[in-house]
């Protein structure tokens, strides 16, 4: 399985994806779900997936293909020269259209589900940051300031957090702190989401990746954030009034 | 949709389920989902349900109607005459099968799944405590000290802290607790869980109802667990170290 997670802000845009692709238990393998497509100073668009690593493959590489035209030039028509991120939206809803029509077919003979979700944000000069779920369909849904971030894959057991500390409001920071934490409660109670964790943060008007980190195995911050959740939750709970019975 | 929960400990079992039943957000009524069939002395047993509830009020009916033979004595074969809480699961699990085998074929026929699930826990005199989850197939699992909880519906939101507190050395007060605090934070995410909650502690070999409470919209003591609980979580998330980027 899979979970990711974004948030528009005032203050931008945070990605995060894990890494683990299961076809069984038996075959579990690292797959980055984050995929950022860059002209520094111009756009900064990332995208997360979930669902058929085959069909989120060749959209991703249709995508990049298509970026440019033979001579090297930038297509206008693709990820890197559309003007508007709702454009990249319906671009990246038609691609993911394509490559179900072409190999849905075969894949649902053998009961196969060829579908799969994007989360695709960012930001193209002119314009603010827009953040959009593609749904397996091709069409897809905007957050706005009243629901501010999306979630994708095994998104109910960090759901309750990010319901607590998420707002249009909440620092860059804070968010991608509350990010971390929902990865923590989730990869408790979930074995199928696994590190390593990919974080970026966009900072609105930066127009590039303003930072990125991965969370491997082992990583000191993350078990610091782990260590303190758990502690802290603990303590939380035993100050919270014993229940009275009747 | 349902949540219900309920952990087996070295003191005795906790029981909690929602009350929130739904063909749609504007068809919402409030079924109890706890049914307890009890000998004070003898023996003390509790059903959860989730699922279709024409057939989980059909079980429990043929349960209670053949509970007793016709001269109002107590039926040997029925849920208050059998001497194990095993036979007691594999009894609710052929009245399933009873009940899908005359109302699933004219269900399916109009696409709607006659399934449901069932949380069943007690104690026989002379046994130990023991708690089931019976799969709508009829078959069940029971829980053990290694896993000592089933919960059933919506169980994703409420799994992380309950996975962090609960354990078979947990005190009954704090999985009490507990369970409420999981209850909280399912219903903050999703709509269709609600109150009122009704919870049941039962004390090893006891052999009644130890405990009974039923939380209704406004109850003060759950809005106290609830205002502890979100302050208590953004304080210890304020503490948690901010995210250092590379």
């Amino acid at each position: 399985m899979t979970y990711c997670v974004a948030a528009v802000t005032k203050e931008g845009i945070v990605f995060a994806s894990d890494s683990r692709t299961n076809g069984g238990v038996d075959q579990i393998s690292v797959f980055g779900k984050m995929n950022v497509f860059e002209s520094p100073g111009e756009r900064m668009i990332c995208m997360l997936s979930s669902g058929n690593l085959g069909t989120t493959q060749s959209v991703i590489s249709l995508l990049h293909i298509r970026s440019k035209l033979d001579d090297g030039s930038i297509n206008a028509a693709g990820i890197l020269g559309l003007h508007h991120m709702y454009d990249v939206a319906v671009l990246v809803g038609q691609t993911l259209r394509e490559v179900i029509a072409r190999d849905g077919p075969s894949l649902a003979a053998d009961g196969i589900d060829p579908g799969c979700t994007f989360i695709l944000g960012g930001q193209i000069k002119g314009e603010p940051p827009r953040l959009f779920l593609v749904y397996p369909q091709g069409n897809f849904i905007e957050a706005m300031a009243d629901t501010n971030y999306f979630q994708i894959g095994e998104r109910k057991y960090g759901k309750p957090m990010i319901d607590r500390v998420v707002t249009f409001q909440t620092p860059l920071k804070d968010v991608a702190k509350c990010i971390l934490v929902s990865f923590d409660s989730t990869m408790r109670s979930n074995l199928s989401v696994g590190l390593p964790i990919d974080l970026l943060g966009y900072a609105v008007d930066s127009l590039r990746v303003t930072h990125r980190r991965r969370y491997e195995e082992g990583d000191p911050y993350f078990a610091t954030i782990s260590g303190f959740w758990s502690t802290g939750l603990l303590r939380v709970f035993s100050e919270v009034p014993d229940v009275t019975w009747n």
